[in-house]
């Protein structure tokens, strides 16, 4: 605590991402990358970009990447926006949309641990939507009065879906709210729905690369919706950092999303991994909540997940626990290779028997 | 202007960039690059980095870039703070520092156009200093009560520097409140306040890698203050975005800062061409703002700044024209390669003698 802080920043609590460990090699199962690398194209595409026009201003619009998105959407250039992975492009979002000292807006009462962090950071008032026992939301609850909608598809961090019927009904049923699609993981799963935007104005689908392109460490995401939302993104954009995306990270996310063979081959093999994991898991005695992400959420009988946790770590296997209500008893984990998988497996059977 | 858009963003004017143009080649003069590539270390380093890590979250505290940075200013890595770009930094100052509904915070009349814009959006209220026709700013203007400073040492756009020894006045002068020196240009004149940072704990020094380092493409700043500044700062980044700064920028930027014998070649030769141009230009009758950074601000007696920017444009020289109060007589011109100076004073001398 600074006397030189401000208030807002004395009372925050920022978030805190999953930790990004250099004391030893950890099987990484943590943050919900990807375990494969980026396709090889775009290790060309960054090498070739890497030359002198360094010098040069990245063009802030990232045109010729949203060219390629807008491709292989089926929608305009001017329906994409590009950002600094897909945080940044939800943080833009509540200064853009939802009114501070307006009405609340809604979220589900378990999801990605970020929305309340910008919520409260950007002055915006919020209303959570129960979940109940097997971490269903309470579909209803977006029907209710609100200042604007903000659903992960599938959900973090139980890997819940919704079908785009139900996605559909949010969106219509709340013509005068800005509704955010948060499909950071809907390439494992579900379907997404950038194909409801040419239909509704209100509807802003945020993407991001790091987890089914396998590029993290390249921070792009973007954002798809009517051109008036994207304009409306790129004013606070321009009231913060008019160049938040570099010249590599334009170069090789236009190469990752052109190389679909690549993408369509590493996602199945994820999702084949993510369907024998939970498999086995199941039959270890864990509850599994079936997932359409890149990761299971996991809790077992006897076992508190405090202490599995430990053990993994302690056995050079990393996973994500929220000491939170209503989770505190189940674990986050990554799909790896299989290799990552089969030592998470022994791993957890070992700890089980002990 | 959307119904979806919030008031703010209804209201704000957003910063705008230097345009980056696609329709031909121009010497480009207009965004304060470098003319010069990055050095040669730094593509050999962002090519190693390009590899299957990028899979992998990048480290959200850019550790190694914050210990070469340290080392490089004699300060402790705690004292380091990497942002995506200056601008992100100056940004996250805003809600960081400066109290909405407190006391203004103070900058000068005519300096970086992005500040007004920052204060606008993160609801600060500010006081300009006044300039004198010389663009000296009135330095007793920031003794007065505020609620922080914000200073752009050398100043933009007209390159006016100001001695190490009133920017100490400056902030020992007001321990209450947070002085942001802004020296993005300070490595092609003056003396940075990089060295006061033990002494006083409200000064926050920021830096950008955009200019002096030829890498305006990758995205890279720094800040350099207190642990207690430092940490206020990563507070506003992890309540936004908690990894602004991509692998490859991170190894870009190390490579560039250790690669000393390069950066003091390039800089030289920028200083060496920006004393010659402004030499040839007075003797052309120019007004030449005597400059410390790596452009020069420049004024005709006859000749309207407006018609030579637009005539310069169509000979294929870009240069910066703020259509501004006290400042519609000047352009800002970057100084490039020689090569490229002499193209430029071709031109205007054209332009002039028609």
């Amino acid at each position: 605590m600074s006397r030189y802080w401000t208030e807002k920043v004395k009372n925050i609590k920022p978030y805190v991402p999953g930790e990004q460990p250099k004391d030893r090699a950890y099987v990484k199962l943590n943050t919900n990358e990807n375990p494969y690398p980026p396709s090889p194209k775009v290790q060309d595409a960054i090498r070739s970009a890497t030359d002198e026009t360094l010098r040069l201003y990245p063009d802030p619009e990232s045109g010729a990447l949203c060219e390629s998105i807008a491709a292989h959407f089926g929608l305009k250039k001017k329906n994409v926006f590009i950002g600094n992975g897909s945080d940044e492009l939800l943080a833009f979002c509540f200064p853009a949309f939802f009114e501070p000292a307006g009405k609340p807006i809604l979220f589900a009462e378990i999801t990605y641990s970020f929305y309340p962090v910008y919520a409260d950071f950007f002055g915006v008032a919020y209303r959570l939507i129960p979940v109940d026992e097997n971490f269903n939301v309470s579909v209803d609850g977006y029907f209710s009065e609100n200042g604007g909608i903000l659903v992960a598809n599938p959900n973090a961090p139980t890997g819940k879906g919704l079908t785009l019927e139900i996605v559909e009904t949010i969106v219509g049923r709340n013509p005068e709210s800005v509704v955010i699609l948060d499909e950071a993981y809907i390439d494992f799963g579900g379907t997404t729905a950038a194909g409801l935007i040419p239909r509704y104005p209100n509807l802003l689908v945020v993407r991001t690369l790091s987890k089914s392109y396998s590029l993290a460490g390249l921070r792009v995401g973007f954002a798809l919706g009517h051109e008036d939302l994207i304009e409306g993104l790129a004013r606070v954009r321009d009231s913060i950092n008019s160049y938040t995306v570099d010249r590599l990270a334009q170069a090789g996310a236009r190469a990752a999303l052109e190389d679909d063979a690549y993408f369509q081959e590493t996602r199945s093999k994820i999702v084949k991994t993510r369907d024998r994991v939970s498999q086995a898991l199941t039959s270890q005695g864990f509850r599994v909540i079936p997932s359409d992400a890149n990761f299971v959420f996991i809790s077992h009988p006897s076992m508190p997940a405090r202490s599995l946790f430990a053990g993994l770590r302690e056995k050079g296997v990393l996973v994500r626990y929220f000491d939170k209500p209503k989770i505190d008893q189940y674990l986050r984990v990554t799909i790896g290779t299989d290799d990552d998988m089969d030592r998470f497996l022994k791993a957890v059977e070992e700890i089980c028997r002990s």
